[in-house]
């Protein structure tokens, strides 16, 4: 039987601790090819780099055995763009993107590079997981998630999802789990996002901040109860955003 | 009455052509608030800027009664973000984002700013609309939209939008408008992506280009197809990406 084909990428860098992590966890399923920025691109959701080329090159250095590692200097979304057309010698069997140092559950997932990595991989046919832990560390204990990222990957590489669905896994920071939820996205919203920077040129200037306000805190469907309450949120993500059920209230606009 | 409140943003950037057709439409529905990058931010998606401080500088150059603007050195979103909490003195009524020089539909919506801030007014609880024109020219003819784009901006500040659902509408380039469809979003997807560059220091480095295959080109009820025929191409968009249909089939993963 051929081995499988991984494609790794994340947001938060090649040199990244969670990267590492996920690499090392993959290499037990199969061949990896690792494809990730050159420095952190937090909050890069989906962007795709118009305006500059990009560079590409190989970490001979970070490779062994079975792993071949690129440094890309564009987005998420660019790695796997690039990833596809240059490292791979066919079409992965899988894209894991993470494990992200912050978690992407509920509304986040907009903003996520890691995500945005994921959705790339789904509209190019591929299965494909984002993996996001809840912490501010740099430096992070995973090993309480390793069976749940194996079980997960193992899952998608040998079940597959359906077409043009992907998903995103979110972890609480604990030191065992829970257990492991089926979720949909909870809604919330970042509110106090901005405090004012000091600038010397007299510019007004601002650094993002906030403090997320979950919408819906006692439905325990959702990914953030999922987190709150110390299991492992899965969450089934359709690339189609398509409001079904509104197309009709919309008929009145087609009136000439 | 009080007057309305509108907020426009764009990803082009607060001096392109296509923002400045539509706050003079806008300025036809109420007070206008205008927001934007100062430069171009074509494919920043949901992008936010984490690793800097964001300049916010008003241009008085640009304004007039019932006319606020303000140059933002972030992405859409964050202009979206720092509009509310510094620019505008209430809740706006409506955004509306665009005209962008480019269409927006099928699978290109991830990767789009304009499209990005639209998510952002709808996740605020504010009636958002992204406007796009399929055109690769900077300086277009937009007067065959200026009745679509009231009409679909009058409608969503009267009758509102369900909650965490947006707009994305579509415009074909042409002199006359065959009419006004309400769709879903095609799938699609983007192939043949980059070009090698010349690159004086000897790194692999590569622009970003590629050709959209259409995975749907004759179901008449897609965006694209509207857009081929002729059609302004209006899509209800919906913030909860979850694959709802997908959640029992995962829950396999759920078992200890």
């Amino acid at each position: 039987m051929e081995s499988k084909l991984i494609l790794i990428t994340n947001d938060d860098g090649v040199s990244a601790q969670g990267i590492e992590v996920l690499t090392n966890l993959m290499l037990q399923l199969g061949e990896v090819v690792v494809v990730a920025p050159d420095s952190a691109r937090s909050g890069a959701a989906c962007a795709i780099t118009c305006t500059q080329a990009i560079t590409l090159r190989r970490r001979a250095d970070m490779e062994r055995e079975g792993l071949s590692v690129y440094a890309c200097s564009g987005s998420p979304v660019d790695c796997v763009k690039l990833g596809l057309e240059q490292c791979c010698s066919r079409q992965p069997d899988l894209l894991v993107s993470g494990i992200n140092h912050g978690d992407n559950a509920s509304c986040s997932i907009h903003y996520s590079g890691t995500m945005g990595a994921v959705l790339e991989g789904c509209m190019k046919g591929i299965p494909s997981i984002g993996y996001s832990l809840r912490t501010l560390k740099h430096k992070c204990d995973f090993q309480p998630y390793a069976d749940h990222i194996l079980r997960i990957a193992r899952h998608v590489l040998y079940d597959g999802l359906p077409q043009d669905v992907c998903l995103n896994v979110n972890f609480p920071e604990v030191e065992e789990l829970a257990g492991l939820r089926v979720c949909r996205m909870g809604r919330g919203r970042w509110v106090q996002e901005w405090i004012s920077a000091n600038n010397p040129r007299g510019m007004n200037a601002f650094w993002l901040t906030g403090r997320f306000l979950n919408l819906e805190p006692h439905n325990e469907d959702t990914d953030y109860w999922a987190l709150d309450h110390g299991y492992t949120a899965v969450t089934p993500i359709r690339l189609d955003m398509t409001a079904y059920d509104v197309m009709h209230s919309l008929s009145p606009l087609t009136a000439i």
